[in-house]
């Protein structure tokens, strides 16, 4: 038979990431290409007692169908976090659960984005975003990101000229770039987009991450009326429990909750018990205190190498946090060559280009430093860096 | 702010069983009107067993970030179980693990329907099938449900006139009106269909709650090039653990899995595991078995008093699975009226009318009877009944 398919599937790219999978989890490969947490860090142990508790004293109903916002105690505990970590005032009623925090981009996709509207993205930008809005079919607009922030003057055009439905970006530790956004780039940004009829989506996956440098508020605090905030478990506790949340103003979360309900009734519940029992039971600021410290001695190992290794002309970002930090060969130079040869080396990376919705940033990479341990690091990028070498001497 | 939406949200009608839970849920309230499974009947110690298991054995990798498709031995446990049970081969590549069998039905409006398409649905349809097709903005086709299947006059007709992406049904145990399709309806069925460009949506959500009568092959037998087939653990094990399943023909799964990635990357794992882990370790068709005769019971108790106390006008079917009967008051009357009253004196159901996509339906009503007991039933039954008389007579 003929199998006929709606539009906005044909306009949706698969993951690079995902297609080059069988090539970078093969045995002996040392990949810089995902964005796994390291998984040495997960607290096995206290899901699983979190676990037996929940079930123990509340199995039947920790079983059994919820609401489609969450489970209450887990949205209150989400508030008097934001409450505790950045003095921000939340409540509970505007907190969604969602499975994990790419289920928000979808869900903001279904709810702002007609077919042909503009939404406005970082360039370079999260892969899942521009894949999870495509299904939508906006146009996209990239907003370049500069060293502390998106480019004001571009963010102005753009929401000038185009009247974006949203500007999606990730403020803290970017991905892929490991940009932050300053306090004074995130004030300048606020005071553009006020009272216009963009939404600035701020996806902050990563906050909780920062190993170095001072925290910095979220944007939803210069604009709360105008921000759509997520954020996950999945870099704290562990991504395969697919869990996460987001807030809204009022009338958007409203329809956002219609729109989960229609999507998939609710979020796991025995996982959000889980969750939150871990959460209370344990010291989390702790945990993810252990999480940080590795991350950062990772990323040390990381920099360090590459500034004792890579050719001059690569340029590279120093990420105060996450798990991802972005080099640019020379313009010259095409990232996805160096892939090809790397791969035959046993080491893999993401080339740039994924990452742009307008073409572009064919000379630069993501290298993710969460998910390898010290010695690799040091062997994948000198390996690298010989690669790099070779192919600016033209061979 | 004036907030902006896409025009799909504001063609999704939210769940009337929602919007009325506050009172179907209040104490006292002897409730018809949700879908739930009976908690009691909940595996909560298997559970915990496969929990504990898998977190012991293998917990980092249970809790890292995993394929799209889903774990692997499950999809293999899923094709072994159509395989035993209906002598069906299915490849375990081309089986999707999903966030219970609601999300199925997200990712099939994502990947078929255009803005304007036709979407054929039964006659009373399932409504979290309109909802979350609604979100793709099709134009809806019902198809009226008679005893034994659809009817084969409207399905030629609507195929013929609007040449509909899909035709979604629910042939055991159908939610709302608890009809099954024959075996002669489900041949008669792909008859009608076969090489025409419509899909046919196969939701099997109840069919292993068969308590009685013969089983009947399902309609992706007929025809397993034109069929989408879904399932879910959520009746035969917990609905909180949200995981589903579906199979499609090559070119469809393929756009589904894009579809999924874009979504939310993929289901929960360590769910998944659990799961998998649980049906290995335990005898699920004692298990199911169980919750069988319990439902078949409760399902027993509720047609003897609908038979023993409704008025003779009052018609009503008697299905031989699932966890809902349909029941029909004479058509002057309004089921919404019913359930005015009824919920004065501490009864609920749902009102037939939310189950039509083209308005009728108004005199009928869907109730549940998997999550009453015995003693509940009766009375609630009961209490009906003089409602339904007083209605009757004018008062």
């Amino acid at each position: 038979m003929n199998y006929h398919f709606a539009s906005r599937i044909e306009h949706t790219p698969r993951s690079f990431i995902r297609e080059i999978l069988k090539v970078t989890e093969e045995p002996g490969v040392i990949s810089f290409a995902g964005g796994l947490p390291n998984p040495g860090l997960f607290p096995v142990n206290g899901i699983l007692d979190a676990a037996r508790d929940v079930l123990k004293e509340d199995g039947p109903r920790a079983l059994q169908y919820a609401t489609t916002e969450g489970y209450r105690p887990l949205r209150e505990y989400i508030a008097r976090f934001y409450q505790e970590r950045h003095q921000i005032s939340l409540s509970p009623d505007n907190i969604l659960i969602t499975n994990g925090s790419q289920q928000c981009l979808d869900l903001v996709g279904k709810v702002l984005v007609n077919s042909g509207d503009t939404v406005a993205i970082e360039r370079p930008g999260y892969l899942g975003a521009i894949q999870a809005f495509s299904l939508y079919e906006p146009s996209f607009e990239g907003i370049t990101l500069a060293g502390d922030g998106p480019d004001p003057a571009a963010v102005e055009r753009v929401i000038r000229d185009y009247a974006p439905v949203m500007f999606y970006g990730v403020p803290n530790f970017q991905n892929p770039s490991g940009v932050t956004y300053s306090a004074r780039a995130r004030k300048e940004l606020a005071g553009i987009m006020e009272g216009t009829g963009t939404l600035y989506v701020e996806d902050d996956a990563y906050g909780e991450l920062r190993f170095m440098g001072e925290p910095v508020p979220p944007v939803y605090s210069y604009m709360p009326d105008q921000v759509i905030l997520t954020g996950s478990f999945s870099k704290i506790i562990a991504p395969g429990l697919r869990m996460g949340w987001m807030t809204a103003p009022g009338p958007v979360f409203s329809a956002l909750v219609t729109a989960k309900q229609a999507t998939d009734l609710h979020s796991n519940y025995l996982t959000q018990r889980i969750i939150h029992r871990f959460l209370i039971d344990n010291d989390v600021s702790r945990h993810i205190d252990t999480i940080r410290d590795a991350y950062r001695r990772q990323r040390d190992v990381m920099v360090k190498t590459i500034e004792e290794t890579f050719p001059e002309e690569v340029t590279f970002t120093r990420p105060e946090g996450g798990m991802f930090l972005w080099a640019s060969l020379p313009e010259r130079l095409r990232a996805m060559d160096l892939f090809n040869r790397a791969i035959r080396e046993q080491v893999a990376f993401v080339p740039g280009d994924p990452f742009y919705t307008d073409g572009g940033g064919t000379n630069s990479m993501r290298l993710n430093f969460s998910n390898s341990d010290e010695g690799m690091i040091v062997e994948g990028i000198t390996r690298l860096s010989r690669l790099i070498e070779a192919m600016m001497k033209g061979k």
